[in-house]
């Protein structure tokens, strides 16, 4: 068992990390004193395959537990969604401490966390994230949000969990595309911040990876990063973003198609910003053949295909100037040191996307 | 003009009051430097009698300003009223830099906090407040709330706003049933922490009040219990619910017949803790009848009447267990200090009551 210590004062919390099927689980959230009542938000693909072992486990020890699903999609991230799964929480609440547990990935995580933020303004809540995706990213730095019609992530709240409990046999039972989803990002913190990690993904292969030094070492990253920028106003914790710029462009354009998911999206912004960085000289040679190698060797794309250079762009575009953003990018200055880089030109933009297409 | 400031660290603000029709408030809003874009979200009556003033005064500062309307009504607390007013916030977001103006008294500041709290994680909102309640009580502290359908506040968040701007003048339209909702709330500050305060509203009369003074006074009081518990956890800011245990719960009881306003009901609910502090042997005698000359000079309730005990006990009971919290009250030791109180007996919430029926 490893322990991360994310130092955020009186809202500080641990990130654990296991390969034991949960077996301390039970004991370190009896150790948070909560409450008694305990609601677990789940789907019900996790409901049916952990459902029971995590229920064992935290009954032992004398808290009551209750489960509701939602469906397991990007579309449960809506208020709709929400509302309802509302309704079944003041149901459950039995007005004796309650605190929600986020059994899931993303967006189970993202939702219960907005719910126990605003739920008699603030109720404690902990992210047992099951996919790769959750357990590197989002279940750490108290980023909550759901979806409203005209974007991603448009309410939402900084609310800090009161517990991560990463359990590495949870990814096996993973297919490999939802793997490589999380892998993207894990890529992504050895580019930025690790090139030991990167270093790694370059000479191991995918069936030998060490899942639980994958795990910690990004978790390790989210934690220092969030330390020095909780409320991601110090353009500290916007490093993360490497690969998300034009990554997210791509998504929203592809968003009816389907044809990337999140971790194909933001390889290929990570491919562009280098590309980025090569022309304004910030990125030496040599990088790009790198990245674009480990890229290959998880079967991650390096072309943009079914889709229109402008959709792409013009998706960054409403997304920058929706949320008041600069044409800010994170930029490489060599492996494992990335940099913010403002007002990047937009003629280059388009011109490395072109590039990438077809 | 006259300034308090609430120190909170990074979420520190002031408090404005002044008597000049507004004078001050677009410099105001200038230095705060917030945004280029600002709403306005207040009522259709105060739109028509502060709208245009407002705007003009806002506007000459080189901010847009764009103003929309909610109900006048307990009722607009809702998550649907909520949700359609997000919507119109999202219409006219263009993405540089909105923040919220919540004109009105405490229904407007409420929801407008609540939508500024989680809109984009949080964007900037600032306090007008126009009903005495709202400027003495609900615009100060960042308490941001909405109803749901099994209780009262039930979501909502701490988000402190970045101004709180009292205007005097404001006041003077209020028909004497609103004024005197709010000076229930100023007797109980006077009551709980400034003897000179109490013993200034039992010399004057209601036509001379020094309405800069009362809300001062009351201000200066909030944001000193605000500053010491923001978060409503150290059994400090609960000071300020002398008179609200049982007020809530005559408010409650008396939601459908509506036969009592909020500041009736805290008058009956401190006449009820004064009763309940003399059994105890915890206030003085003497007490009571202070109290209860000012209450009998402003028309306020002394006698519960049209409800059931058991409505008010139940509703009491209710929000106690939904909330978890145990039968803790504010008590007062003498004029200008009151204290929390535990485990009070039932049996005695019980038996005061039904001496104040009828």
């Amino acid at each position: 068992m490893n322990k991360i210590k994310v130092s955020l004062g009186e809202r500080s919390y641990e990130i654990i990390i296991t390969d034991d099927n949960y077996a301390h689980l039970g004991k370190e959230i009896k150790n948070l004193n909560l409450g008694k009542d305990a609601l677990i938000i789940t789907n019900r693909r996790i409901k049916k395959f952990l459902g029971k072992t995590i229920s064992s486990v935290v009954k032992r020890e004398n808290i009551s537990l209750h489960m509701e699903t939602v469906p397991d999609s990007e579309r449960s991230k809506s208020l709709e969604v929400w509302a309802n799964l509302l309704e079944r929480v003041v149901k459950f609440d039995r007005g004796r401490e309650l605190f929600l547990i986020a059994l899931g990935g993303g967006v189970v995580g993202d939702l219960t966390g907005f719910l126990a933020s605003v739920y008699k303004r603030g109720i404690p809540y902990i992210q047992i994230p099951t996919t790769l995706l959750a357990q590197v990213d989002s279940a750490i730095g108290g980023k909550t949000a759901i979806d409203l019609p005209c974007g991603k992530n448009l309410l939402g709240t900084f609310y800090q969990p009161r517990l991560v409990y990463s359990e590495i046999s949870a990814l096996k039972s993973l297919p490999f595309s939802e793997l490589r989803n999380g892998l993207a990002e894990v890529i992504k913190y050895g580019a930025i911040k690790n090139r030991e990690l990167f270093g790694y993904l370059e000479k191991k292969e995918f069936k030998d990876y060490d899942w639980e030094y994958l795990v910690f070492e990004c978790s390790k990253i989210k934690a220092e990063v969030v330390e020095k920028d909780e409320y991601d106003k110090k353009k500290i914790r916007m490093i993360l973003n490497f690969g998300h710029t034009i990554g997210h462009g791509i998504e929203t354009a592809s968003e009816y198609s389907r044809k990337y998911s999140h971790g194909e999206a933001i390889s290929l912004g990570m491919l562009c910003a280098v590309d980025i960085g090569n022309a304004l000289g910030i990125t030496p040679s040599g990088v790009w053949e790198r990245l674009e190698a480990i890229l290959t060797k998880l079967s991650l794309p390096r072309r943009i295909k079914s889709l229109r250079s402008e959709e792409i762009i013009s998706a960054i575009g409403y997304d920058k100037k929706f949320r008041g953003e600069k044409t800010r990018m994170v930029l490489l200055k060599e492996i494992g040191e990335g940099i913010i880089v403002e007002n990047i030109p937009w003629e280059l933009i388009n011109r490395v996307i072109r590039k990438r297409m077809g």
